[in-house]
């Protein structure tokens, strides 16, 4: 069977080079690159992923990330964010959509399907439970979160709650007192801590001018297109119509203006909308937003896995290091004065 | 050590119940699957992924699927709709996102990365090359293709020739001679099927009216948003300014038409704008496209696979099956009578 030192042989470089080119590590030039993989489709080698695993430290050279919603464009710009970064260093990513499923939720985070096949847990979007903390703590991988934030592990986020004030300070600037939430008041029983953050945002922001909350203006729009079109119907039909909406996503965004629009209302002119994020779309809608650094985030949190992981050495015990992004008002044409 | 013995004992079920129930498979009541996944918190209980394997006729339980870019729309729903049907099969997905880089994917189809970490391989968006063919074959793994026909294995898509023909066909009908098309000319090296084909229904249709072809006309969009609105503003700049734009994902439309809208340009009175995909936004454009089934594609490349890897007495010995499914003309807004 062809091994790593038949390839060095026959390619004439070290076997640290070998190694380095076939797992797609920086520092080996593109032609030597060429040379080993041409030798080694030849020659049949064929590695063993547990033997990569020894010589790098690691045991599976595989990250599992774990995604609420893979087809969500924040969510795919995340993975790819921090897929870079892992694949850079020779990381699989072993990805976990849960598609709004709460079996599948309890399935990877509470059991330990995870133990033995990836090295590290990335967990995207969910502010994990004391029982899920304490299940992946067993497991012994290094997890970090990326949209929450646990105390035992690193995690990378934006202030949820001030994404929330800024869009509100920006509508109550513009004379708005009458105004909307759709947000995910439900979320299909999973438990997000972005959805709860950003409805507190709204409310304390209308808090703290004196204005009273209203129930029947928190509206629930699944953090998604066709949720944002169900709440622009409601809206466009209610009695006493609010002036402004504050969407806690811009795909919501996206969906309830065109709802409006067929409605007959016209934004701005008849109500304001903002959303959040800076979706690769909002542009195109001339929406103004609050913007996230999306494959930011992926990225600090796969360099904090590294970083957990260690080097050669094996996993370093390090400090959990919380990091939080700003975010900051884009101003487009779908917010004016009342 | 808690086995699998143990947690039926414990909960008092069969251990095939358990197995089910830990690999989130169907015919497990959601209590007899909580009370499991309790136990097995409780208890300690560390699968072997080698046990499960064999148990099941696979080895890894994992299936990986390989992408080009999976922040593009279509990608992470073909991605969404695999990972569904695999995952009920408990299936856990490798993703190999190649992010536009040749190194990656020579890495992932020429070498044996693949070998000894999954069960099988989806490929998606790529048309294969003999070499990587008979890598891939080397490796024993069964393969599925998606989007590209391999008569090796078995494959799912649509007709890309055929989808293009008939957006050209919507644009003829309507009057149009001075048809524009966008698309993905160079696509960074990588070798895609869909461009190219797409391209040829483009060129057919005009070879089967009598229309000449006009190099200046096809414009290279890289199928992204970006590469869209570059196109837009040089067809807006042109002499001789088409009065339709064929532009073959609904990605590359959108920022066309936006660009085209920056310049005084109406859509679709002063140009007409068709695109493919029915992507999720198209309708908040009013956009014309040819919808393609993308979750669908997803779903039967995953029965596929599952297909060859068998049942519990391992993989069968398959016939590749090459499914086609059908496209469809969307008319909304974006086109109209010369």
């Amino acid at each position: 069977m062809t091994g790593i030192h038949d390839l060095a042989r026959e390619v004439g470089v070290s076997t640290a080079t070998v190694s380095r080119a076939l797992r797609g590590l920086p520092r080996v030039s593109e032609s030597t690159r060429e040379r080993v993989l041409e030798a080694a489709v030849r020659l049949g080698y064929v590695p063993s992923p547990h033997a990569v695993g020894l010589a790098s430290g690691g045991q599976t050279r595989s990250v599992a990330i774990v995604v609420p919603f893979v087809t969500r464009w924040y969510f795919a710009a995340v993975v790819h964010g921090a897929e870079q970064v892992l694949r850079e260093q020779g990381y699989d990513l072993l990805l976990y959509n849960l598609a709004g499923d709460s079996a599948a939720r309890h399935r990877v985070l509470r059991t330990q399907v995870l133990t033995k096949r990836v090295d590290a847990v990335l967990v995207v979007g969910l502010g994990p439970t004391a029982e899920e903390i304490a299940a992946m703590q067993r497991q012994g991988s290094p997890v970090v979160t990326l949209g929450a934030r646990v105390e035992e592990w690193s995690s990378v986020r934006i202030d949820d709650v001030e994404a929330s004030r800024t869009a509100m300070r920006h509508l109550l600037d513009l004379g708005h007192r009458r105004i909307a939430f759709v947000g995910g008041l439900g979320e299909d029983g999973l438990d997000f801590t972005t959805p709860t953050a950003r409805l507190e945002g709204y409310r304390s922001s209308l808090h703290d001018v004196g204005l009273p909350l209203d129930p029947a203006l928190e509206l629930d729009g699944r953090f998604t297109l066709d949720g944002g079109v169900d709440c622009g119907r409601a809206v466009a039909a209610m009695d006493q119509r609010p002036t402004a909406v504050f969407c806690a996503s811009d795909e919501m965004a996206i969906g309830l203006m065109s709802a409006l629009r067929e409605s007959g209302l016209r934004v701005p002119e008849d109500v304001s909308v903002v959303g959040v994020d800076d979706h690769e779309m909002a542009r195109f809608f001339d929406l103004t937003t609050v913007r996230q650094p999306v494959h930011e985030q992926g990225r600090i949190a796969a360099q904090q896995i590294l970083r957990s992981l260690g080097g050669a050495d094996g996993p370093a015990e390090v400090a959990p290091e919380h990091v939080e992004l700003a975010t900051e008002l884009v101003v487009r044409a779908t917010t004016a004065a009342v």
